[in-house]
């Protein structure tokens, strides 16, 4: 049936389309349903909500503007729509909750219906868990790692490609913006994508959004990369592995991250972004995501499935103990990150000792510097201050700018709340620690989230303080507030 | 914040509310974040929608019918709305789903949220996902169907009080309708509430739907009752266990029932409802829900957990093999049973006997019939007319009227095929059938369906008719066709 399309400028975070009550009955489908949205040879589904005032007039559509975006139309273009039938991924999702093995066309079907949204939230959240729960054999996740990449776009720059990524979890761990900056200087090529928060309070891309663009064309991150050599942005813009960016924002509702699908999410966006070398930071630990086993599990699952898609993998096993750095939330880290390529006096040392082992970790696994001798090259760009000119240079390329620290601190939460010991500490929880912040608004609100004043080890007194809470809304704080005394993240 | 309600009319099959971008910047909330809505002491929770267009001003809110309805509200009227928390139920499913076991308070905690909107769709699905993967034990499930009836209304009738329920999933399988006819008949008390579809292709409110209303307020059942002795309602319009009607919807995507929640559905029911004594019909075999071993099992544990709540409750295993009746969908079911009250030349032996049976063992629960004697006076009852009698009272008492066969043939879907035999036949499977029945439009569109030809057992000869699937719209029929031949619900 055919149908004008009425641009309402809606947001719904999903596909809607809505219909009036007489051309819902007139193509025969209900509320919740599903119904295929064919434009020249592209096909998009979405789901009805019903109209049943003077909204619409019958043989209009109304659509939010995520399919707008995703097939592009125009007020009073007309459309084909029909109904889409259930989909067959139903049917296979159900086999994996009942514990059944999936085979790679049958994964390859399910990420088909993830991307043209033929399932809806709920149904990929029963992916979810049949994942979680049974986990994937080897067959499978190679099969997962394919249908991403095949479902999503690739890229390809010329020069010596490098990538890096660190397993979420560990509270301010923003060792990225760093690690580009040195490797960029370096002459290597890093189109760095990265991820929103999905157990952590913050990711790279929320970090960076605080001040600059994140989101971007394929087109425009080539010249981005062409220009600076690098660029941090979000990888969900460019579609790399739109599969992968819906399974996230599942995941997200319960901050799971099963493990299958953790590897195909960073191998399916480092092959599609057409890495060559690439650094895997596997922080372990009692708060953060993995055991030292389980890092070790992961370090070999890694290095397996790279080997069958041609990356030339290194893990490095690092202590994800406590958070890393003072700021947790997007303003607050990008200070930290501030402060150490500046050079300026405030210390922020873990952050800086990490992020020069991460690059050095780099330049050896791709021939830049001798075995022994990465960390030394790093230092030594750090120091020359070209990795802050780089920052700025990518920064500014991605349409935005470095702030002063006034700057900064201008635009933190006006909300604030000081934590004081009650009696002396012990250690600070990254889960907790990062439940707070983001209950605190990170990292929706880029001036929200927790500075730490102390690290772990550090002799706390009573009534000293421990860290603080900022927020941009009173209830937010509050809210913050309430979780820290009941989780208490600080041991006494 | 105080915000003026703009009714925009339209169904979302769940609680949203649009701001406009202004508004949300205002509160401090994003697209799919959730808002609380107050209204006098009511709270509803919705999920945010944001327009960017001119759609709303500042200080608007529109809210879909789901919310109007529920806390009833007025064109302009004033509301105040603050973000809501992220509820702390998630953290409780996450548990359950990492194999924890899960207290009262907390199971309470969870239907809770559900009720009032405060986990979405999504999140229900992981909570589905874990009941059905780690099951409850017992003190789960007492907890479940305590805190289902807790956050429902309760109903109280004067009499004796009887009901029945048939575990789902065998096609045709609409002995309530002829059941409760005929227990009313005999002066008890029966205010039947029956689900939508699950994992069937009709439920029985789906059926009667299509010759009477079956969503009434609470006040409206009590008077059909007074009048009639019985109703034959949807349980979900009451308000009789919210919560279950939310799980149930989730469940439906997948087909799903895990046994925990299917014990609590129907008790939590029941005894809402103000049952004394019921009937548990447990339909086993190859292609029913469950075996007959299970079916034990089940037997066993609506038993002991019906002492608990004080519920006199006889379960019976009957046979599950094969669909019952020849129609599926309701207006094909309506059919069956009008035959049969009618006392039709037109035989469906099998549902006239299923039904006399199991009103027989109803008789013989509450003490209207000697042990042995019951199904003689169900019999008697439907021979003397009676029966088809009370039915038209009780379908009137619900605004309906029950149809002629000229009328309800001239309802049936206009799309139609015939399926012949390709070789000789021998089973008819219920699963099978019931998917394809759903295919094309059952139970939401009245007419659509499958009539049987032929049972278990018939000689089939090739191209001899085996059924006649019926739809109200070409492309269900298609779909329906092409699933018929890919799944094969005849076997040769």
């Amino acid at each position: 049936m055919q149908l004008k399309v009425k641009i309402l400028r809606f947001l719904a975070g999903k596909p809607i389309a809505i219909l009036s009550e007489e051309t819902a009955g007139k193509i025969n489908v209900h509320v919740g349903e599903r119904i295929s949205i064919f434009k020249d040879h592209k096909r998009i589904i979405a789901v009805i909500d019903v109209s049943k005032g003077g909204m619409l007039k019958t043989g209009e559509i109304a659509l939010s503007n995520e399919i707008v975006a995703s097939i592009g139309l125009k007020e009073d273009e007309i459309v084909e729509v029909g109904i889409a039938e259930k989909p067959e991924s139903l049917i296979l999702i159900k086999k994996k909750m009942d514990g059944g093995v999936l085979k790679s066309e049958e994964i390859e079907r399910i990420i088909k219906d993830v991307v043209s949204n033929a399932l809806t939230e709920a149904e990929i959240a029963f992916f979810v868990s049949a994942v979680y729960r049974s986990g994937m054999n080897d067959k499978e996740t190679e099969a997962l790692i394919r249908a991403m990449v095949s479902t999503g776009t690739q890229l390809h720059f010329k020069g010596e490609v490098v990538d890096k990524h660190s397993i979420g979890g560990i509270a301010g761990n923003r060792t990225t913006p760093i690690v580009v900056s040195i490797c960029a200087v370096a002459g290597l090529i890093m189109p760095k994508t990265s991820s929103r928060a999905i157990t952590s309070a913050a990711g790279t891309a929320d970090v960076i959004e605080s001040i600059a663009r994140v989101e971007f064309s394929i087109e425009e991150i080539k010249k981005i990369v062409t220009k600076t050599n690098a660029c941090i942005v979000w990888g969900g813009s460019l579609g790399l592995s739109p599969a992968d960016d819906k399974l996230i924002q599942v995941e997200r509702l319960l901050n799971l991250d099963p493990k299958a699908q953790l590897l195909a999410s960073v191998l399916s966006k480092k092959i599609s972004v057409g890495s060559k070398h690439v650094l895997i930071d596997i922080p372990f630990g009692k708060s953060a995501k993995v055991s030292k086993a389980e890092g070790l599990e992961l370090k070999k699952d890694f290095e397996k499935f790279g080997k069958k898609f041609d990356l030339n993998i290194r893990c490095v096993l690092t202590n994800g103990d406590e958070p890393i750095g003072w700021g947790i939330g997007p303003l607050l880290e990008i200070r930290d990150i501030i402060h150490i390529l500046k050079r300026d006096e405030q210390p922020v040392k873990d952050l800086e000792n990490k992020s020069l082992f991460l690059a050095g970790q780099i330049f050896e696994l791709c021939g830049k510097a001798e075995k022994g001798e990465g960390e030394r090259l790093a230092s030594a760009i750090l120091d020359s201050g070209k990795a802050y000119n780089k920052f700025q240079e990518i920064i500014e390329a991605q349409n935005g700018k470095v702030p002063s620290m006034k700057e900064i601190e201008s635009r933190l939460g006006i909300y604030r709340k000081d934590i004081l010991a009650e009696k002396s500490s012990k250690i600070i929880d990254n889960k907790k620690i990062n439940l707070i912040a983001s209950i605190a608004g990170s990292p929706m609100d880029k001036g929200s989230g927790i500075l730490l004043a102390k690290h772990i080890g550090s002799e706390v007194q009573k009534d000293e303080k421990v860290l603080t809470i900022y927020s941009q809304s009173q209830a937010r704080l509050n809210n913050a507030v309430d979780l820290f005394k009941k989780i208490r993240p600080v041991e006494y």
